[in-house]
C-alpha cells in the first residue's frame, strides 16, 4: 500500500488571495540621523509593500547617500553598519510590492527612491501610485535621448524633471507631474528641501507630521506614531508641500482643480487599522462596516469568526450588532507573514493550511459566520470553507466587508486580470455555489459609503471615492492599458 | 537647538517580557518523505522555540541523515535542496529556544535532535523539558570517559543510553530515563522504530496522531492538524510508546507511578490556542479564564482591549462576561515576530513601540481595561500603559490571566532569576503603583484551576497541576540549582 | 614581560605596490551559449581587473539579459543558475579594477557593461581605457537633461549615443566616440551586431579571433586561447569593426588618422606573458628585457632571483645573459591572489610576508640579484629587501625591468598621485639609498624600446609607444585632470 | 550549421591530477592573541589542506573557544569579528583536505581541532596523518559506550584519552597514542600546555619554533617564518614535547623505538619549497632531483619547461645540468587556486585549460622537455601534452621528478584506488604510448634517494624513508584496509 504522499515541497504552497497595495512612502527633515526615523517609518508601512525598500539621505559632508535592498525593513535596515552609511538630517524612503511595467523579476535598479543629478543639484523621489500614461511618456523620452535604468513607471518623473526648463527642483517637479496621468503620492527631497505631492484626485494617502522642530511626510499616520511625531493634517489632493529650514511648510496647488476621489479600498483593507483616515480610526470604520453588514445581511448562527487578520474588525462589528458571540475559530500562524511570493495560480490553491488552522474543538457542530474583507479570486475563501467543514462545522456563512471586486485597479494596486476576478464572471449566487457555502453576502456599495461616513450612500453621478474596482467607474482614463486593449464599461471621467 | 535624537539603532530595541517555552518535538513514521511532514509539524510548533531547529531521518539506502539550522523552520527547511538531503519514511524533529547550561551563545552542536551510534545501530532523540540533575549526570559520565559534544542537558540521555547494558535501543532508553530527574517529553527514533516518552509527572505535553497507515508524535495537536493527521490520544504521564511496522503502537510504563502534574502555564500561554489540551480547545480555556477574571475582578470601563496577541482570548471572555465592548485598542505590527533576541535588560525597556501601536483615535478619552496573559518583569506592561495614556486614555486597568509569577521554572521554561520577577519582590498593590495603573488584578490560583476545568479549585495538599511558578511548590527537587544555592520555599514533593 | 604582539588583524595588511590595469573586455557572436564563452574569456583576462565583472547577452526570445557582480569571475559566473539567466548566441563582458571619477566605494551600478535602450533598439558597451574629458562631457549632458546612473566615465558614451541624430547604432557610436578624448578599446553589441573599436592612438589592446563560424573580440590573445578561438589579427588603432551574420566583419575608420602610440607598459607588466603583442610572446619580450638589463647593468653575484611572479621572465633573461644561476629565492603563497584591496598607505607597508616568503636555506650568505618589473611607491621593494637580508643574504642588488615610473597614467591605469611615485621625487641613487640596497638599476628607455623590438631605441621626436609614465610625454591632453590643476612637463601632442 | 558548442558549465571542469596532503597542524603558546598567529600559520600551511580549517584557543576568563569553517583560512579567519571570539595566549589550529572514513561530503563536525572535556579539564587536538586501525578502535570504543560525533579517524584519540586511567592529560595522551597505529603528527593543548607528538616512524613532519619567550609547533618551517618565529629543531620521530610556562619544553619518548621512515613524497611535492626538511631547503632538494634526472635521462631538445608550479624547481635543475634553456612554456592562471573540487573522473579529463595556457608563440616548432613532479592517473599529463602539440611543438618529452606512483598511501595522503594509478597497471613504455609523447622517463628510486641526500641510494633492506607509494613496501600494516581486502605485495614491516 502506498505511503501517504506529500506535495513536492511544503513551503512552495503559500498564497494570499488579496489585492495588494504597491507602495508606501516616508520622508523626514530636521532630525538627527534621519535614516533611523525613516527605517522605523517604513517598518510601520511594511504592509504597503514587502518586496523591497530603499532609503536616501543627504548631509553636507557626504552628499546624497542611498541603500536599496530586497526584503523586509527589519531584515535590511537594522544593522548599525548599513545605517552608518546613511548620514544626514533629511531623507526619504520607500517600500514596494511590485512594479508596473516589469514582466519578470524585479531587479534592484527598480527599487526606489530614484535619484537624479540635475544641473542645479540632485534630487530623489519616492512614488506611491501608478502612472497610467507611463508607456507613452517613456517612448517620448527615449526618442529624445533619455536612458532609462529601470522598468518602473515612476522613473519617468525624474527624466521629465531633467528636461524641464525650470531653474529649481520644485518647479521642475511641477512641470514633470503636470505631464503625468494617474495616481501619485510623491515624497521627494533635494539637499535642503523635503517635498510632498498628491495627484489632483488624491487617490493615494499622504499625511504631514511634526516631530520636534522637524517635519515628516508619510503614507499613513501609523508611521508618524512610531517615530513619536504628531499628526498635523493630510496633504490635500492636488497639493504640493515644500518644507525647508528657511520657509517651513509652503503649500502650492500646481494642478487644475478636480473633485477628489480617495481610494475607498484603503478604508476596507490597505491601510493599517491604527491609522487615521478622514479623521477616524480605520479600525473603527471597519468595525462599522461589520455593523452595516449585520444589518444588511443577518443570519442565524452560533459564532461570528473573522478570517484573520483582515476580517477581524468587521467581525467584531458584526458580532456586536447581531449579538452572536465573536470567537477565534481560525488561528493564524504568526511565523508566516504576508511575505511569501507565490509562483503560479495552481499553487495559490494550496497552502492556506500553512498559515491558518481551524480551532477544531471550538468549531465542531457549530453554525459559523465567517467575516472576510474581500473576495478576489475566491481560491482562499474556498479553502477556508473546506477547512471549517472538515473540522465539523454544521454550516458556513460568508459575510464580506466589501462589495464584489469586479474590475482591476490601475492606480497603484496589484490586481489580477479581470477574467480572474471571481465577481467579474459570476453573479453572487453563482459565487455562493462556487464557494459551496450556505450563504454568501457582500456589503452593498451604499452600505460601504455609509460605513465610511457618507450617510446618504453613494451618489452615482458624483461619487466621493474612487471605487472603480467595485463599480468599473474609472476617474482617470487608463491610457496605456487601453492601448493594450482594455475596454472600459463606461467612459472615464 | 538640538535636533530630535534617536536611539542608537531602531531595531536593537525589541524585547518580549514573556516566559518562553524552550522546545517543541515532532516525529513521524510510515509516510513518504517524512522530512516534509516534520518541517510542517515543526512550523506549527514554532511558537515553542524560534532559535533553531533540526530534523533527522532514516532510510535503508542512505542511513541516518540530519540537518540542523539556526532560525525559523520556514527559512531553513524550505529549499528543495535541503529537503532532498533528508530521505526516508521515518524521522524526528526539534525546535528550540535556548539551552539549559549554556551561558553564552548557542552553537550549532547544541541543536537537537542528538544522534548516537551504538553497537546495535544508531538512534536519535529530541527532548522537550529540562533535566534537573544534568550537571550531576554529566560529571559522572565524564568521569567514566564520555565525551560531550554540546552544552545541552539533553545530551546526557544519549550517553546514558550508550552505557546501558541492555541489548536494544528502547530498553537502553528506559535505563537512561530512569536515571534522569525532571521534566521530559522525548521523541526518539531508531532505524525502524519511532518512540515517544513522557516523564512520570507528565509536565510537558506529547500527543499521538494517525496519518494514513502511519503515525505521528507531537508536542501539540496543532501540528497534527497541519499535516492532516488525526489526533488519537495523549501519550500518558510515565508512558513510553514504541511504534514499529511489525507491532504498531506498543505501550510501556517504565517508571514508578506518580500523581501527574501537567504544567498549568501550557494552558495560560505556551500552547497554541487551536491545540487541544485535556479534551478542550486551549482558546476556549483562555476565554474561560477571562470569564473567571471578570467575575473575580470587575471594574467599570468603556472598552476591554487585549494586549496582542496572547491576551486576546481572555479579553474576549472578559468582555462577554462583563458586557463591556471588546475592541482592538493596540495593534500589532505583523512584520515583527516573536523572534527578536534582545541583548540587555536596559534595552528591554524600550522598543515595544516597534511591535505595538495604540489605536489613538479609538482610545482617546476612554477608560480602558487591558487584558494580558502574565506579568513577568513588568517592563513591557509599563511601556504599554504609557503608550495608552500618551494616546489620551482616561484610565487604564490591568487584568492578568494568570496569578503573579513569583518563582522560576526548572522544567523546560526560560524564566528570569527570581529577583527579576516583579511578583517575587512586590505585593499586588506595590505592583499596581509600580506599573502606574488605576487598578491591577491577577486571576486567583483557584480561579485558574476552575477555568481549566477543576470545578473545586486547587487542592493545596494534592494540586493537579505543576504550578510552581505561581506557588513555589516544586514537584521535582531541582538538584543542580540547589547545588548552586537556590532555596525552596517548601521541600519539593 | 609583555607577550609578543601582533598587528590588529593579520589579513588587513596585504598590498600590492603595482600599477593596475583597470579593465578587460571580451565579446563573442555566433556560438551556442555565448555567456559560457564570455565567462571563460573574462577568467583569462582576470589579471586586468579583479573588483567586478559583468556579462550581457541577447537572444530573440528573451531580449537582452545581464548579470553584474563584485568579485572574481570564477566565484560569480560559475553557477549553472546564473549562466541560465544569460541566454543567447551573442554577448559581451567586462572585468574591472576601479573606476575613474568615483571617490568612494564602487557600487554595482558602476559595473559594466552599460546598457541603453534607444528608439531603434538596445545596445550594450564595455570599455577599457579612460576618457580624459569625461567631466566636461558629463556636465554638458546633464545640462541637456541626461540622468547618469553611475560614476563611471564610460557611461558618457551611452548618453552621447542616445542623443546622436544618426539612425542606427554603429553610426551613433561613431558620433559618440568622436566626442570622446583619451584611450578606449570598446566592445559593444546590438541585438545582432558585435562591435569593436580602438581609439586613434591604439593605446589599449584589442584583438579579433575566429571560433568556428563565429567571431570573438578580446583585450588579449590569451582569452582567445582559452575558448579555442584562433587569433586573426589586432583591431587597428582608429578602426571600428562591425560583425554581423549578413556581412561578416566590416571595417571602418571613423576617426582622423594619427600616429599610433600603444602602451609600452602592456609589454612590461599588464598583459599576460602568454598573450601575443606585436607578433611576439609577451613572455619572450620580458625575457629580452632581462637580457638588455644584464647588458646595461651587470653585477657580480651568486644568484638571480625574480620577485614573483611578475619579475620571473626578466630574471630568466638576466640569468641567461649573465650566466649567474637562476633560483627561486622568494616563494609566493599561492592562496593569496592579487585580489586584496588595501585600505591605507600605512598598511601597504606591511603584509608582504603574507604573500611572499624567503627561501632562507637557499639565500643565506649569498649575493642576490633581485629582478622586479617596476618600482612604484617602493614600499614593497623595501620590505622584500628586508626579508632577504633578514634571511642572511650577503648583498642585495635590485634590477628593474622598466625605467623609473615618474608620471601618472591617465589612459586607463590606476596610478598613485605623482608625489607618491618614488621616481617622481628621487634620483636613482636616492632611491637606492632609500631602498637600502647594494645597487639599484632600471632599464633605460632605449633599452626597453630595443627589447620590444625597436632596434634603434626610442625616437624622442616621434616615439612609437605611449611611455608617458616614464617620460611625462602625454600623447593626449588630460583635459579633466588639467582642470583640476595637474601640470604637464611639456605640452601634450 | 550548428553553432560551436560548449561544455555544460565552464567551471565544472577543473581537476588536479595530484596526490594531496590531507592536513596541516599548528600551535602556539606564550603570545598575545594566539589566534592571529595561528591564522597566519595555517595560511602558510594552506597547501596541506584547503577544504576546511579550525582554531581552538584558551584563556582563563573565557575558557576554551573554537571556530571551525569550510574554505580557505584567508576567507574565514580574516574578520575582526571572528578573531575576537578566539581570545587567549595559547591555541592550536588545523587545515584539512578530506577525511579518512567519510564516504560522502565532509560535515563541519568532522573539522578539527577536536575538543574533549575530561574530569581533570579540557583538551583539544589536531592531527596530521592517518590511523590505520581506526575502524577497529572505533568499534571497540562504541562497544564500551563512547559516542562519536564525527566520521574522522582522529576522533579515536580523544575517546581513548577519555577512557585512560591516567590522571593528567599528557599521560592520557601517551596511553591513547600507544593504541594507535599509523602515521601521526599531533598538536594538542590543555589550558596551560602545548603538546606535540610524532609517531615512532616520524612519517609526517613536525617542527618546533621559538617566538619571543613563546613557542610554536608547526607541520613545516614556512609557517614559522610567517609569524617571525625562529626554527629550533624538528620534533623527533617518537617524541612527545610538552611545553608549559613552568617547565618550558619537556621531551618524552613514550613509544618503543623504531627506525624512522619519513615520507619521501614530502620532499617531492607536499612540502612548500621554502620549508626546510632535513636541514636543506625543499626547493634545493627538488632542484637536485632535476639534476639527477638530467643525468639519468638526457635528451636533445630546445627548451626545458616546467609544468607549473610544482615542476618548476626540478625543471630549473634539469636545465642547469643539461644546458638546455629553461623557459615558461606553460602559463598558469593565478586566479585559479588548487581549491577546485571535481565531481567525477570524466570531468578530470577536461578543464586543464582553465588553469594552464601554452605560450604558443614561444613553443611553436620547438622540441620541448616537460618536467612534472609526478604522474598519478595521467589524465592531466595527457591534456598538457595535447595542448603543447596543438600549439605547434615539434616534440614533447616528459621527465618526471618522482618514480612511478604504483601504490596507494595509507598514512595521511589522499590517493586514488590502486587500479586508477597509471603506474599500477602499465609499464613505463605503455605509459609513454598512453600519454602519446616522444619519450617518458621517471627518476629512479635510487636517484631520488641521492637527491634527498642519501649518497648511496636506497638500501632495500632498510630504506631510510617511507616510499610505499613507489615501492609497495609499507612500514606499518594497514589493518583496516586489509580487513576490506587490500593485498600487500610483501608483508609490512
Amino acid at each position: 500500500m502506498p505511503l501517504p504522499q506529500f506535495p513536492r515541497h511544503p513551503f512552495d504552497t503559500v498564497g494570499d488571495d488579496k489585492l495588494r497595495e504597491e507602495c508606501g512612502v516616508f520622508g523626514v527633515t530636521g532630525v538627527a540621523d534621519a535614516a533611523n526615523f525613516i527605517a522605523l517609518g517604513l517598518h510601520a508601512l511594511q504592509h504597503r509593500g514587502q518586496e523591497a525598500g530603499g532609503i536616501v539621505t543627504h548631509d553636507p559632508e557626504h552628499g546624497f547617500s542611498s541603500a536599496r535592498r530586497f526584503g523586509l525593513v527589519r531584515d535590511n535596515f537594522t544593522s548599525q553598519k548599513i545605517m552608518e552609511t546613511l548620514p544626514g538630517a533629511i531623507g526619504i524612503g520607500h517600500v514596494r510590492y511590485s512594479t508596473a511595467g516589469s514582466k519578470g523579476a524585479t531587479q534592484i535598479r527598480d527599487v526606489q527612491p530614484f535619484f537624479g543629478e540635475f544641473a542645479m543639484g540632485g534630487a530623489a523621489i519616492a512614488h506611491n501610485g501608478n502612472i497610467v500614461n507611463a508607456d507613452e511618456l517613456r517612448r517620448e523620452l527615449i526618442e529624445r535621448g533619455s536612458i532609462f535604468q529601470s522598468s518602473s513607471d515612476s522613473e519617468c518623473i525624474i527624466h521629465l524633471m531633467a528636461r524641464s526648463l525650470q531653474r529649481n527642483i520644485p518647479e521642475r517637479m511641477k512641470d514633470a507631474l503636470r505631464r503625468v496621468e494617474g495616481a501619485f503620492s510623491v515624497v521627494a527631497m533635494t539637499r535642503t528641501k523635503l517635498i510632498g505631492v498628491r495627484d489632483p484626485l488624491g487617490v493615494r494617502p499622504l499625511v504631514l507630521g511634526r516631530i520636534g522642530e522637524g517635519w515628516a511626510l508619510s503614507s499613513e499616520t501609523c508611521a508618524l506614531d512610531i517615530i513619536g511625531a504628531e499628526f498635523v493634517r493630510e496633504v490635500e489632493p492636488g497639493e504640493m508641500v515644500v518644507i525647508s529650514p528657511e520657509h517651513g511648510v509652503e503649500s502650492f496647488k500646481p494642478f487644475e482643480a478636480r473633485r477628489p476621489r480617495f481610494c475607498i479600498f484603503e478604508h476596507v483593507y490597505f491601510s493599517r487599522p491604527d491609522s487615521i483616515l478622514g479623521g477616524r480610526s480605520v479600525y473603527e470604520t471597519r468595525r462599522q462596516i461589520g455593523v452595516e453588514l449585520a444589518r444588511e445581511a443577518p443570519v442565524e448562527a452560533d459564532l461570528v469568526c473573522p478570517v484573520p487578520d483582515s476580517g477581524t474588525p468587521a467581525a467584531i462589528g458584526y458580532s456586536q450588532e447581531s449579538g452572536i458571540p465573536y470567537a477565534m475559530g481560525i488561528i493564524r500562524n504568526q511565523y508566516m507573514g504576508r511575505t511569501f511570493i507565490e509562483p503560479s495560480e495552481q499553487i495559490r490553491n494550496m497552502g492556506v493550511r500553512l498559515k491558518l488552522n481551524v480551532n477544531r474543538a471550538l468549531i465542531r457542530g457549530k453554525r459559523v459566520i465567517l467575516v472576510d474583507d474581500s473576495v478576489v479570486r475566491g481560491t482562499t475563501s474556498r479553502k477556508i470553507k473546506e477547512m471549517i467543514l472538515d473540522a465539523g462545522a454544521a454550516e458556513v456563512h460568508f459575510r464580506i466587508a466589501s462589495p464584489p471586486t469586479a474590475w482591476p485597479c490601475f492606480y497603484g494596486v496589484d490586481t489580477p486580470e479581470r477574467e480572474k476576478l471571481l465577481a467579474a464572471t459570476m453573479t453572487e449566487d453563482e459565487m455562493r455555489r462556487h464557494l459551496g457555502v450556505a450563504s454568501l453576502k457582500f456589503i452593498s456599495l451604499d452600505g460601504l459609503y455609509r460605513a465610511v461616513g457618507v450617510a446618504e450612500g453613494r451618489d452615482p453621478k458624483a461619487p466621493r471615492y474612487c471605487d472603480a474596482c467595485f463599480s468599473g467607474n474609472y476617474p482617470v482614463q487608463p491610457t496605456d492599458m487601453m492601448a493594450k486593449g482594455f475596454e472600459l464599461a463606461e467612459p472615464a471621467e
